[in-house]
């Protein structure tokens, strides 16, 4: 051999901590998906269907929900900060956002919408979002606890990084979770704590249930610094009462926990008897301030009314850590340098929205609802279907945009998966998608796989409520061929 | 105590890999900058200049640089396509403008800028930036090799983290360095293997030099895996020349080391006889494919001609990994779901201008001319300027938008520096900042302390030639004026 060849990087010789994680929401359905609509490309009605229903991604936008319009000109406007000297813009864009867009441009340092920032995002917009979180939860918010970041997912792997010192160092997850949880946790180098969600409690948390894994962890030697709670609920949909927000704000300060609480889907609530109320609110609320529990709030521009996951808007509120770990949390934010400024702005606008008064307002407002009112339509619409299936029960889908049933296997369907080397929910979800196109993905993929007195585990799929009304009415009859179709070729067999 | 108090959290007990980096760059001499701003607002007329000139950042923005016309508009028209239905739209952007944007929206998955898009970034963006490529360097490139990300500095870290596995794991990387790079093999658990670059070879790499480090890492028991080079340079201004880069790549393939090829300057050179080639071409004319040598390209909108630091686009090609191993940086990359869509249109943008016959063709070059012949003139300017001062030398700045210039302090000035506890060249830039607000960064910023023979380290500072022209000629007196007045103070002392 002439050279050390660089071969040398191979999928067995690369940081082994990337190999080990699992990614399932962009994973093994999402290539399947992808494979099929190529081959349709290729061979029209070879398929059942006449396309792919992508439910399994969050991803508003790309199913067909309308972008903010006064979002979008803001966007635009700072773009182009030339059209503001121009007569005809008033022909195109709305006086509202004509104004935010000055406000903005001119709050940048060099009235310019191309420079780096702060590495925690610019002063101005930070004010924006702090002046948004005390109008939310009637408790003060200062712009500098706030990080602007390319959205939730880029804080959540921030927070994990300034937390985790090795493999001793736990932080407690919901079972079932966002799998970006365990990817980064396992990415940073800890060590995942599960603690089970309980579905006959509409999802809920049980704080004994928490108790008990936190205390086998420490027992098992870990320290655990921190609580991920996600609030509405991903992948399950549940809002949490406030009784067991206080309950788990308790926990958290008796047992020194920083919480982590994911609160992305804070305006996805669709029942009339619970409203989000943000982790901070609750403890302030219990006459808790900074000096006595840490919070980090994570927020995106993603979901709730806007759903522009693609434009990485977000942010994270962090309360109750010493200036010294501030800095250095501002040392780490500054190896990428700052945010991307569309998301920055759309951040500022999601937080300060047009109000009363304001010339947009109104216009807005009734796209905001008409979004609302749709998805908590959609939501109970998707959740009857399933629960109507024999052998599915459907939690209630309180917010979010998930409906997550769960399913009763016939033996021979879990015989058949085993036999196929996969999760009786993959199985479940394979044949969903060859038979109707609906891609959805399996309980598994959130690691559902526990059961604390269920020594099989339990079968879930999660499914977004994100296609059109129209689609959806459409997508439940070819649901309900399906499942009775599968369900018959097992029972019988069973 | 009533309870385990979260202040377990403190600087000392977060993640020690955190604690250990630097990152001058963002870090004291920023800060004091920030400082001194806020005091000259508070008392106008407090210090002896008008306004701090922020030459410690490469932020063309933010000093001036105005953003291509062409860019905007397209970024304009994408964010909200409802224009792209209005005639009046004509009044405002280029029939160019338009005719892009359409063609961009309508490649969108849903015609739409605010879904998430494949987390490698949408392949129409990444056909662009493959045939961009392919167009500078005569050779091919492929859109499944093009990852697009927020800026480079994802990428960077993107790219470690695959890489490194533990504190065995060395990268190679160049001293002075962008400290980027050493904050990011720390982050990620790995080891810095510096090697030095000659000064007196205008800045290039003696490949006996980097031979000898990284012979002495592997006597180490370090498993050295990649090699960072820096063309052109940063902080340090070189253009490689041709038959340094082959050199660099032969060696690279015979000791079997990833080039990690830091190509962000590539539209940044300003002399006659050194024109910027890629590493992948270089190799390629060599002879050699990616069988032979694994190379990642990165590059970002942040320079260059577009500047565009904030809107955090870029992109790494990747050639010469396996299929399995890319597969494994996909997962990484669908943890953070996808680059900002803004970035990745302006991506798109850079590496895929108007082309003649364009309409917009001549007003996009001479934009982009006169942005580069102003750059060369500064650079001139500035490292003429350095050069004339007692004891300055300075390398000629043949690319990228920094000068480095040499400063042989007198011995009382170290010596006064010593007293302080701050490093020789910190002192300097801590007074030139104070007497003139000037802001640069002293070379042990990026880690220029070793010298091979020099026993006492050298002493640089890195000082942008973004300023404009005008500013630049009004920077110099006070410059002189300040240097002047330094060297008298120490020199009489010695």
């Amino acid at each position: 051999m002439s050279y050390n060849k660089t071969a040398s990087i191979t999928a067995e010789t690369i940081n082994p901590k990337v190999k080990i994680f699992d990614y399932e929401p962009c994973g093994e359905i999402a290539r399947h998906a992808e494979r099929l609509e190529q081959e349709m490309e290729k061979s029209p009605g070879s398929r059942p269907f006449p396309e792919i229903t992508y439910c399994n991604l969050g991803n508003p936008q790309a199913l067909g929900q309308r972008p903010i319009t006064f979002f979008r000109e803001v966007l635009s406007l700072c773009d182009n900060p030339a059209l503001l000297r121009r007569d005809e813009t008033r022909m195109l864009f709305s006086p509202c956002a004509i104004n935010r867009a000055r406000k903005i441009i001119e709050s940048m340092p060099g009235r310019n919408s191309g420079a780096y920032t702060n590495s925690q995002g610019i002063r101005s917009l930070r004010e924006a979002v702090a002046s948004g979180i005390a109008a939310r939860d009637g408790f003060p918010s200062r712009p500098e606890d706030i990080f602007l970041t390319d959205g939730a997912s880029s804080a959540i792997n921030l927070s994990m990084q300034i937390l985790i010192r090795s493999q001793e160092d736990g932080v407690l997850c919901p079972l079932p979770e966002y799998p970006l949880y365990s990817a980064s946790i396992i990415l940073h180098g800890g060590t995942m704590v599960p603690y089970n969600l309980s579905e006959d409690g509409d999802w809920g948390l049980e704080i004994f249930e928490v108790k008990r894994c936190l205390e086998e962890a420490r027992i098992a030697g870990l320290t655990v610094r921190a609580m991920v709670i996600i609030n509405p609920g991903n992948p399950t949909g549940q809002v949490l009462s406030i009784t067991n927000q206080e309950e788990i704000v308790q926990f958290c300060r008796k047992e020194g926990l920083v919480m982590l609480a994911d609160e992305v889907y804070q305006d996805n609530v669709y029942v009339e008897d619970r409203k989000f109320h943000s982790f901070k609110k609750v403890a302030r609320s219990l006459g808790y301030d900074e000096n006595d529990i840490s919070i980090v709030s994570f927020h995106s521009v993603s979901m709730g009314f806007s759903g522009e996951c693609g434009r990485r808007g977000g942010y994270m509120e962090i309360c109750g850590f010493g200036d010294d770990v501030m800095g250095e949390i501002r040392k780490v934010a500054s190896v990428t340098l700052c945010p991307n400024i569309g998301g920055q702005i759309l951040t500022s606008l999601a937080m300060d929205p047009p109000k009363l008064g304001d010339g947009c307002f109104e216009n807005f407002m009734a796209e905001k609802e008409d979004i609302r009112l749709s998805l908590a339509k959609r939501a109970k619409t998707l959740s009857s279907a399933f629960s109507s299936l024999e052998g599915m029960t459907c939690n209630k889908v309180e917010g979010a945009i998930y409906a997550f049933p769960r399913i009763h296997l016939p033996a021979a369907a879990i015989k058949a998966a085993k036999a196929e080397g996969v999760s009786p929910d993959m199985f479940y979800a394979c044949r969903l998608l060859d038979a109707t196109g609906i891609a959805v993905v399996p309980g598994s993929g959130f690691h559902q796989v526990s059961g604390r007195n269920k020594a099989t585990g339990t079968c879930h799929i999660r499914c977004t409520i994100l296609p059109g009304e129209e689609k959806i009415k459409e997508m439940i009859p070819r649901l309900k061929e399906f499942h009775e179709s599968f369900m018959n070729e097992f029972r019988d067999r069973s």
